[in-house]
């Protein structure tokens, strides 16, 4: 069994790009945006960063060159730095491996950025060129998580209209943030109307493609206040990984998913949570797809299984719910540079805590979730990060 | 300045496949065979694994699929396991956040796998579609190592004989290994009369194409006796990244790796070391290319700027010498499947230390060092390893 490394680490400094088309800028002009930022946030110089970590999914579309592109963006030269690649989990890995070594004692402070550049040459569909093995077997990222989507409410009913209520949500949440992709309000019509891109999925059912960095400075929490008092403690961390190719596993019962299911179970016995829908205050959780959002909400305890079609009809996870969801805009409106956005959840739930978040701001936030999904529902990392 | 994990993490099992062209075996066969092989020599059962750490650094050659992959190979489900991506340093890196997350607590026992299936799916020399930042400015891996080891020939003496010897002494280690890619001695003469790679490297003067996987179990020193009285301690961890393209760094000497100067000089810190030369017994180093050996004594601590050519001239490094490199044939000789070799390294520093390495077997074996070297020099990764 594993063990813990609570209340150990702290989260002392976050930043972030805007995200969208940034073709003004390149893989590592985004990283030393996101970088400084979060320098200046925890009041460092960055001489006083002892090791990296960089999440970054796809280094080789759009000239990514993994630790040596952060060593050169940042003049970061002659310390650890290592590259992190999980799939859609990428960001929230890098952060979790950078967590555990502040906790191991090796580094007193650590950098953990996320990038993406996926615009310049975008990835059309998961396809043959990044080898990935939907391909192999005919599908893609939009079809694998269709076929779930489908199974789901044909057990527990919902559909298209239910979709969409994540849909407006999420985009009502964009328009109130400056950094997201998409600041614009969509109407369930809009939603319904929109031309089907793999069924049930229309086009505002599914998350865009994105340019975007983001970055966070953690410490050990014995130091944190020396730099800011509104520190961030890490709680609980989660990851795990199930077959890459759940098509073939006669177990998949295809309305959820195991790794969600098994990296948050590690990530509240680690945080001490027994009630997750009680104690979590609010989430940033992997909407790739809509559908996605609505089995999150189950695989994540924050309703029983089949019950996430009422979860989201009541309004629960709206910004005024009792258990907001995707303050942010999510995926779906925010964007999905793949490796920045577990550090770009990351970025919202510290800056939520800290009670910056402005329009958006959730209320009463001492506890926040943070949740990546990756691969066909294969990879899943669970961060759970509370106020001291 | 870094902290320490010294002696808070122990191998306690080490695996590796036969390198070489393994084209009737897929990257999770390779995978598969060094895990159990590891579990085997560790005496535990698979479940016994909390976490797991993949170093691969191509997963889309050769139909690799990273973290899943190694999930699928080993039917290790909803456990945590990363992917970690370090140019050539990839297998040494992984195997540092391992070490790190054991140290941390969050862990008893973990893998580290280290995979590269390269012979299906050649690299063709890190060309375009690696993306790599080599070949944007005109070079190929052995034309960013020839200048430097011209530039090293000018300023201190040596050239293609001095470079032969290296070759001729890893091929004769490599002889004596039957897991190595190639199992021959070659003479001087053929070194030398090989056909030019690029000046001043012949074709014996550069690794090959290698496929492989090697792993290796590790857990909480303190418990280590559970498993088998002959474990490894970990002693020091380094890794330092400088810039991706030197060839632009003014201050770029063009006679030695700062990477690797930095990475031993934290491991050395941490292991307490103060005079390599006498106190690490023998090491495994990054000899993509014959003078690579010759700059990393050097860099390591081994002898003095300049004295490399000494070094190998008078036997030192040889497996009879004061301080024998490369007892297994090294890079050179038991091949170079990227992600695979720095796991490979640990497998074989291991094996000598528990004094199980046969006919290539180094006398009084208590510290042994391990070395990679990433991109054109830009990441190196020292791991040293002791007896108890």
């Amino acid at each position: 069994m594993a063990g813990s490394i609570k209340d150990q680490v702290a989260i002392i400094g976050v930043g972030c790009t805007k995200f969208g088309d940034n073709f003004d800028q390149s893989f590592e002009d985004m990283l030393a945006e996101a970088a400084f930022a979060a320098f200046a946030d925890a009041r460092i110089e960055p001489e006083r960063v002892e090791a990296a970590w960089l999440g970054t999914f796809s280094p080789y579309a759009g000239n990514g060159k993994a630790s040596v592109s952060l060593a050169d963006a940042l003049r970061l030269y002659g310390k650890p730095i290592t590259r992190v690649e999980n799939y859609c989990a990428t960001g929230t890995d890098a952060f979790r491996n950078a967590a555990m070594a502040v906790a191991s004692g090796m580094y007193d402070v650590a950098l953990v950025a996320g990038v993406e550049k996926l615009k310049d040459r975008p990835m059309r569909g998961l396809g043959w060129e990044s080898g990935h093995p939907y391909q192999h077997d005919g599908l893609t990222a939009p079809g694998v998580f269709a076929l779930s989507a489908n199974r789901y409410f044909h057990q527990f009913g919902g559909g298209r209209e239910t979709l969409a209520k994540v849909s407006v949500k999420n985009h009502h949440n964009g328009a109130l943030n400056p950094k997201a992709h998409f600041q614009m309000e969509v109407s369930e019509e809009q939603v319904l109307k929109a031309p089907i891109v793999a069924w049930p999925f229309g086009l505002f059912d599914c998350c865009p493609t994105t340019d975007g960095a983001a970055a966070a400075v953690i410490c050990r929490a014995d130091m944190a206040r020396q730099f800011r008092d509104d520190y961030v403690l890490v709680k609980g961390l989660g990851l795990a990984v199930t077959s890459g190719r759940p098509w073939y596993d006669p177990a998949n019962d295809y309305i959820g998913f195991a790794s969600t299911q098994a990296a948050s179970a590690e990530a509240y016995r680690m945080a001490g949570i027994r009630n997750p829908a009680a104690e979590i205050d609010f989430a940033e959780v992997h909407d790739c797809f809509t559908w996605t959002e609505i089995t999150n909400y189950e695989d994540l305890g924050f309703c029983r299984k089949g019950e996430g079609v009422q979860f989201i009809g009541e309004g629960r996870s709206a910004l005024a719910g009792d258990l907001p969801v995707n303050p942010s805009g999510g995926l779906k409106s925010f964007g999905h540079p793949i490796g920045a956005s577990g550090v770009r959840m990351i970025y919202e739930v510290v800056t939520q805590l800290r009670g910056h978040a402005g329009a958006r701001q959730v209320r009463e936030a001492e506890l926040g979730l943070v949740h990546n999904l990756g691969g066909p529902g294969s990879v899943a990392c669970v961060i759970v990060l509370g106020r001291q």
